[in-house]
């Protein structure tokens, strides 16, 4: 990947590659991400969503105090004179400030773009520097959990769809980790920062953060083992019931909020008949700062598989939750829009299925071509381009070889190795006849097709492929 | 677009909005954007384009050296410890970047991305800071103007389709232009410099261009007037035989060699049958200093348009050509790779068809929904979750809203606004019959269906609008 390259001047040696923790795609790896976009889309639009867009960089004082801890990792850009900019670390903000900015208070919107965060890449397991994300959001004053179970339907048919193989959707509430933090005994200057202490849960084991609790961020060690005993619940509406019974949770507003609501959510999530997959999770706690209500986070579940020599170990694909202070911090008044939704984490996604077709003998076509346009003799060219010409304007996905006097072998061989299905043959016997010979490259049928007819034949034949 | 922002803390103000030169796209915008993208990939992947994609931003030093003069124009970002990275300020270096790096030798790619340039804005006719390339490039060692052939009729392809009126695809030669600037007596040194300033003759007039040269570039006046000659020609084969016949042009090698390879192109051209919109121009420059060999540029031909009030005011849509010497560059033993591509310009495409959007009476719908799940009566909330869930899970695109008791009215406003064709509403009676009661928002007709036949009563009523 890497070469010393010596410059035309002879000055400069410099490394041929591209940033720490990006990639380039390939074709290949184009054609598998086109498929995962094409699922995803899909979905979001089977929702009703409409799509925007937004730049790649924003004002820097836009992404200011949105993303308490992570945020020494956004890229700044230079101060070339003018506005000082950064690169977006996520799509919630900037759509916060689409809403803000446009005084809009009611939109159901899917946004898929590259984000960008200065962490420290893992890239064999799909965490880079620039990475796709594809948020689904609805913003609006609605009646409560609606949309929100609604972004938990659209989570589980996308990785239904992908297929994945397992999964598991933990949920949680931002009001039940505050109730809980608070009859826990943590200050509530803390909350905070305690709640990026639980967040690492799933990746360190509870003794580690209770160490980071007690002897980093202050807490008592009897805080802590409180909180200890909670973060290790999970289930679902009857671990509900349970806390919503809890003599000490059931004691605190922001909890008894928090519990009320998640029972709402359950019961609209057994409708849509999803609730097999869904985990009430009280160790789910999503750093970000910006969420206020019902959090969740998608996990795929380690499986055996045949297919995969070396399975990739994978963590969260997909997470989201309620945010319904974000566009006020934006609005000269202040003014409030609730707002819920999902991010799809696709570059995991990506490494799976990239995975699993290199373990499979599966060949992804790269191009869409029908049709090569050859010749069996030398000095054709001219016949070729006009016919190809014909061709391209018809709507036929047509290629030729860019030679003047390409050999036939040659041209058969380029559909072979590229997939195409068919070779129209021009000869000078074809050019006396007024035909083309049309050849089958799969069964190497050939066939003489007048010149006149050989578009719809063309058109018939890869219909049916 | 601007408002003045106090924080929670009361502490900043700041303004909201997007950087300067860039913007947001609506969803209708996007609506619009998608089908100019569309058909422009529906052209390249005729061709049998493969695509691939590569990081927002490079190592500075793979932007180094590859612009000229426009090299002030590139976004660099903060040094935050690590690489020093700057923003692409065109796709053709990164894609040269990537066959280096790669070993590739062959290949024939699109890539459709945002790049970056700290220009002066000029948004209302379509020239912003951050903007979208759609590249076409085909890289490989070929018989002569083939492969570039095929870029100016993609080119008329493009905009044929795009039915932006009339266009005029300018070509000209770097080795024309080399050759005219040494038979006119341009030092070496200067050919570079002179070239930029020749860029200039389709925003500025040719007596301001000679001053740059003459004045700021310390070029002879009688240098400039025997340039000021030539550039002023513009024509097809008929001045291209001329040409090749100049006393002064035919005694140059590099003149010659352009010339006859313009002239095989058109050739092709002809046999293409897209001559009528091609005219060899010698004023064409194009300033990027890596082009080596045939260079275009497609200008929109201002029109009375009675659909659009004030037309916008539009130049170039696309642009392009042979670069053979950039991948070695980058090429640790500079082992060189002859590119041809094409460019095209997108966003003055914008401009033009969201104006005639706007002018026009045509309603863009942005969402594809097909059935809104609506109640006659209130307390049907689980029902509307539940029938949704059904449809959803049989890929119908759905929607309801997300109140427990809406309004019908409400619910077939909707409709209306958003230009949802089909009703789906469920009543007590319906319920207590089995079936669904499916509206027809434009006739306004309602029949009742079974409710085991509604999925497929709306596929095909859908398939039919």
């Amino acid at each position: 990947m890497k070469a010393q390259l010596g410059g035309d001047e002879g000055k400069h040696k410099f490394v041929l590659k591209t940033p720490k923790g990006t990639r380039d795609y390939s074709p290949k790896q184009m054609a598998i991400r086109e498929r995962v976009f094409s699922a995803i889309i899909n979905c979001f639009k089977r929702h009703g969503a409409e799509v925007i867009d937004t730049p790649v960089f924003e004002l820097k004082e836009t992404l200011t105090g949105k993303y308490g801890e992570d945020s020494k990792l956004i890229y700044d850009l230079k101060d070339q004179g003018g506005e000082l900019l950064s690169l977006r670390y996520d799509l919630t903000v900037p759509f916060a400030r689409y809403l803000a900015m446009n005084k809009i208070t009611n939109i159901k919107r899917y946004h898929i773009a590259k984000v960008y965060r200065r962490d420290n890449p893992a890239m064999t397991r799909g965490r880079y520097r620039e990475f796709y994300q594809c948020d689904f959001d609805i913003a609006g004053q609605f009646d409560p959990m609606i949309p929100d179970a609604e972004c938990l339907k659209i989570v589980h048919e996308i990785l239904s769809d992908l297929q994945l193989g397992d999964f598991l959707i933990k949920v949680n509430d931002r009001r039940i980790l505050d109730g809980m933090f608070a009859v826990c005994g943590v200050p509530d200057s803390k909350f905070r920062t305690i709640c990026s202490s639980v967040d690492k849960l799933d990746k360190v084991p509870w003794e580690d953060v209770k160490n980071e609790m007690v002897g980093e961020k202050g807490l008592s060690p009897e805080a802590a083992d409180r909180i200890g005993e909670y973060v290790q619940l999970h289930g679902g509406l009857d671990l509900i019931e349970q806390l919503l019974q809890d003599p000490k949770l059931s004691q605190n507003k922001l909890a008894k909020e928090g519990l009320g609501d998640m029972k709402l959510l359950f019961e609209y999530l057994t409708l849509f008949g999803i609730t097999g997959k869904i985990s009430f999770d009280l160790s789910l706690a999503r750093g970000l700062d910006y969420y206020t209500g019902v959090i969740y986070e998608a996990v795929l579940l380690q499986q055996q598989n045949d297919h995969v020599e070396d399975p990739v170990s994978v963590g969260s694909v997909a997470g989201g939750g309620r945010y319904d202070g974000l566009v006020g911090m934006f609005d000269p008044k202040g003014r409030k829009v609730p707002c819920v939704g999902v991010s799809i984490g696709i570059e995991r996604i990506f490494s799976i299925l990239e995975q699993r077709v290199e373990a499979s003998e599966e060949k992804i076509r790269t191009t869409e071509t029908q049709v090569l346009v050859a010749s069996a003799q030398k000095k054709l060219l001219e016949e070729r381009l006009k016919l190809i010409s014909e061709l391209w304007d018809a709507g036929i996905k047509a290629e030729i070889l860019y030679k003047k006097n390409p050999k036939l072998l040659n041209q058969l061989q380029y559909c072979e190795d590229t997939g195409i299905p068919l070779v129209a043959i021009v000869g000078e016997q074809e050019l006396k006849d007024g035909v083309v010979k049309l050849r089958v490259v799969a069964t190497r049928e050939e066939v003489n097709i007048r010149r006149e007819n050989l578009i719809e034949e063309i058109r018939m034949r890869t219909s049916q492929l």
